[in-house]
């Protein structure tokens, strides 16, 4: 019975790590609600795809629909430059060198993630859920600073601070790209229909930094991605 | 000369805490960047003063629209009740008893607080920005949890673990209504050109908590509210 379930807010992309998260928190029991953006992604595969796993799964969705006017994001369609294929940084930089990395990537949004949380808490508080689901990730080299555990305590902390009693949960922050795509799979995640390509081409290109992450992820874990069985890479 | 100026993002409403804060931030002379939203509210007529209040003194300003779908708040547009005037608790709680307050205010809006700081954040590292003023207050009774010392602290703690090098000053927080009058009427701010009242009829209603607190400020400061000479209350 949902009436029974306790509810949580996920923070769904439709990219590999925030469905996988939407798996585990169905597999926690909980009633979940997604919260989808559109923001003036480049693209709107994403985000279709994430529609598409919230109704497979039954579980709620809404989508919010915010605007970043002065971004210089390359992600955003409006400003930024194109998406760059990834750097050779990319693929053999360790895990403990993050934080001392300077440059961002190109790809970063200032402030994206902690805007996702911050609405997501607004909705929890609303709705009256007791956790946050995000599927931040802070071993697969990303550079994004709003992807590491000390950002996650502190917003935890935070809403400590507001007297709620709300959780966020990154059950994905410690574990590699292949041991993701390991725990997804053993909960049935369709990563067919997941999407992670930065560029929102009929296929993934299988270039951009996100894409060569995902193979990475799928060739250390012993498996094919679904993705480039059904649909192909370019 | 501005190039030479640091930067401050001002979150301003067009209310008479924000519009004091411009001017303290004016002071301190930062090359000042309002942020203003709408977020649907049941009148614009703050965020038109907050609009010519920046032009007025000259810094820079950026309207952002947003959306709370799932809003309950008596603020918003669509959903929430009416505005209610002001109890009788507004005017005899004492500020000691912030924190016991169980009964938000119907005009609490969840996370609103939480969601323009993630937003002024994100702006203040895209401009470069090494300061965010916001016009907080947890002296005046207000009943909201995201206007108190212990939140902003939170806040400032979670934009150390990003590493940005910005900073939340509040400069309102400890102050009671008549001490931000003097300290707005010292610095010049035109006080005729904000707006506080929650309904947004032709002048001041003069009787919802927003007014009340307003015009008991005014009294305690042996001030005259300019609003209420040069448009009279109703």
């Amino acid at each position: 019975m949902r009436a029974n379930k306790k509810k949580a807010v996920i923070l769904l992309s439709g990219g590999l790590d925030s469905s996988t998260v939407l798996y585990i928190a169905l597999k926690k029991n909980y009633d979940c609600h997604c919260l989808l953006f559109d923001y003036g992604q480049k693209h709107k595969k994403e985000l279709l795809r994430a529609i598409t796993l919230a109704k497979k799964t039954g579980a709620g969705y809404t989508v919010v629909k915010i605007s970043f006017p002065w971004n210089k994001s390359a992600l955003i369609r409006k400003g930024g430059g194109d998406i760059k294929d990834a750097s050779a940084k990319l693929l053999f930089t360790k895990p403990s060198s993050l934080v001392k990395i300077k440059n961002l990537p190109s790809t970063y949004v200032p402030g994206r993630n902690t805007i996702f949380i911050s609405y997501a808490l607004a909705y929890a508080e609303t709705i009256g859920a007791e956790r946050i689901f995000i599927g931040a990730n802070a071993v697969d080299f990303s550079g994004y600073p709003d992807c590491r555990p000390r950002y996650i305590r502190a917003w935890n902390n935070l809403i400590k601070s507001l007297g709620a009693k709300i959780k966020i949960e990154a059950p994905l922050l410690a574990l590699k790209k292949s041991e993701i795509i390991k725990k997804g799979v053993a909960l049935g995640v369709p990563y067919e229909l997941t999407w992670s390509c930065y560029r929102g081409l009929k296929y993934p290109c299988g270039k951009c930094d996100s894409c060569l992450l995902r193979l990475r992820g799928f060739k250390e874990a012993g498996m094919k991605d679904p993705l480039s069985i059904s649909m192909r890479y370019i």
